[in-house]
């Protein structure tokens, strides 16, 4: 039996500013990333999105981030691995203790952001975030690329790596994504979204932005819900990958 | 054999700003309430506190807060009591991570400031303050004066309940603290503070600012550790206390 | 020639959150009052919300908020009436200056939500408002309801005041508001509100919720963006009133 | 007559939070670079400093920073140039109201901590600061390093640029500083420091770290007030100045 996780980001909407679909996109999903309020959400968001995901039987992960509301935590910033460290324990603890009031058990911790990039990209940053994770729980499934600093800092502490690939990225030769500010970034045909995908799960391959082919491990799929557009591409990947008997949870 | 706590506000420095004299006043105190970084407090302010309390065999409790570092926590603000259960279990959770990552375990829960105050005046408030405990660590200690919503509720949820009083602050016939709009709201005699803790400890009564005199109970003192007299003070506290015979230590 | 503002909040996003119409709502309006970044609003967005404002032909005022972000500056907060008047003054200064980056000379002042109260309720905090402007620019007008602490204030101070009235709320027989907590608060029926707002502009005077009547001075009526109903509800007021040959325009 | 201004950071206290030596270093400088709420300060801060600056004949300028409380200011932020414009003229603008409010007229604008660096060293965040001084004010001086972005942007813009100077930095060949990192990075003698700055003063000139020479334009020197050793070496460097009949005063 085949089986894929599809994630996404959710619970980002902070006091009065509502952002996402977060009701529509559970139940096309099996794993919510949970802001901690450090870029996105706040700790009565953070409660009630940990309900919602409950009654969807979707699992909970944490979405550290960068202490940057205004910047949605897409802005890097001169931080330090202690730092890194410590703001990574302090919000896993945060919505730990939000799913424990419910009875919810997190299952995973996947960085938003800049901080997903940073520790891709930097090694001191991503042992400082595997050393979070190992310190507060190590039952907590690490997500990151295959290929970076991330995953690789997770492979060596021992921890449960799940490897996430994109749907509406396009992929280079060495397997990393195709950086934003190039046109050819982002897939925007559900078809060729939905053929990568597919490619990735069954082959381990992707077609690379430039004809080739990269090596792509891809357990746990990222979705967005923002927009109807969105919503529709997640609803489209989730069916279509169902019709071909790929089974959509969470690992554990 | 006599025992009293000795609790102090500490960990309250944020970013480059450094309040406080933890490092002088940890030797002299059995219990710590650490900033959680809503009022006060920053995600490595929790983690270099909780060392240094370890260090020195000082219990670790969480010191919740309103979101207002730029009143300290001491304003108060109009948050439901759902918002106030929210930032209860949020501070909980993130200070229980850096506590666990260090293998502290947190023994107790003291609402700071205004949130105190709530607390103590309003039902509902303590109600959400209670809960919030009883959801996320039913072993956890909740510390508040005797005779206020805060510790009755903590009585009806059957949580272990320590009653704290004050060195430095007159009583009311009622039991309740003089406010500090009042001229003789503080004790700045240390003579005077100290037989003020000894007949709470020893008999259960203190002398009101009226000349009466009012039951309270005394568990855990709160002492303070801001300035050069604040120090003395609290040594002096601690000193004679020993001397008479009477055990300063943690409840647990 | 009867003359009638209709002002709306406006530029209350904030980083990646997007919040109202603004677009939609400027063609509308004839006042525009910007958030300053305390209770909503950016440094990035009050640049845009002035520029479209001023495409627009729409007059820029200040909405001054109290800090807090996360409340929406909609939850009480104690503080002081010289923290009012060093917040007013700072927010002042800070949208004037982006105005006149624009060349835009800035119009009114209207304190927001409950600031907004506050100085409606409470002498000290309206007259610490009503210095915060005169300290900074006298040529500012003052928006507030008739019959308030914050517009006697202004008078008092030989501020120009303009009198702000509700198209969407019921009045008691003081005048006052009724309550967001009573059910009969709001107006939900356009021609209701257009009705009352009519009989305000003509005769000065609103049919309370009680069913008697009550003096209200309108020179300004305050109307919202904040989704379709909203929307419809402003464009309908704005052509009905043109159509009884009212002038929709703003005061100097 | 030689003349020479010394500047340096004030008002970083925030909220409850007291950082610096304000009161014992004013009586020392010429202008003060006034902290505006982002990486430092607080709008009641902002009123008491710069009431202690005119009490003591002080010039006061904009101390812009990135929004960054947390890190002071000092950590570099992916910010855009249009970013960094708006915060500007927002600080600009907050600093310029509570000043007006005080019959203060603004006289400069340096740049604090990772903005000053990053408009140093980057043309598009260097021409975005000195465009915000443009808009809002041509007459404010511009406060930066000869040989640096920023400078060269003022100059091109036409703005009054004053050269600032460094008593406990070295100098690297081509005029920049020796980065912090390098252990002789920093003069903590106060016979060298007072050295160099009557060198840089008198002859245009300085030793660099590696025993060469630069040239250096020295108008105004900053200097420090955090802690009493920054404070006796910014006594000795006013006197020994005047001793030798340099006056100490600000630029207009």
């Amino acid at each position: 039996m085949t089986q894929i996780d599809l994630n996404c980001d959710l619970g980002e909407s902070f006091g009065h500013y509502v952002i996402g679909n977060d009701a529509e996109v559970l139940p096309l999903i099996s794993s919510a990333n949970v802001a901690c309020g450090f870029h996105a959400g706040d700790f009565s968001e953070m409660h009630r999105t940990v309900a919602r995901a409950k009654e969807n039987h979707v699992s909970v992960g944490v979405h550290p981030g960068l202490p940057d509301l205004e910047g949605f935590g897409r802005r890097e910033m001169k931080v330090s691995p202690l730092e890194v460290y410590d703001m990574t324990v302090y919000q896993i603890g945060a919505l730990r203790a939000v799913a424990a009031a419910q009875k919810v058990r997190l299952n995973h911790v996947k960085p938003h952001g800049a901080l997903y990039h940073m520790a891709s990209e930097n090694e001191k940053i991503a042992e400082a975030v595997v050393q979070a994770i190992n310190d507060v729980d190590r039952d907590l499934i690490l997500f990151g690329m295959d290929g970076t600093w991330l995953t690789r800092a997770g492979e060596s502490a021992g921890l449960h790596v799940i490897y996430e690939a994109f749907a509406d990225r396009t992929y280079q030769e060495d397997g990393s994504l195709t950086p934003r500010s190039r046109p050819d970034a982002l897939i925007k045909d559900i078809d060729q979204a939905l053929g990568q995908v597919l490619q990735m799960i069954q082959e381990g391959k992707v077609k690379t932005a430039a004809g080739g082919a990269a090596s792509v491990r891809a357990e746990t799929i990222c979705v967005h819900g923002d927009g109807a557009a969105a919503l529709a591409f997640a609803g489209t990947i989730r069916s279509e990958l169902q019709k071909r008997g790929i089974t959509i949870a969470a690992w554990h």
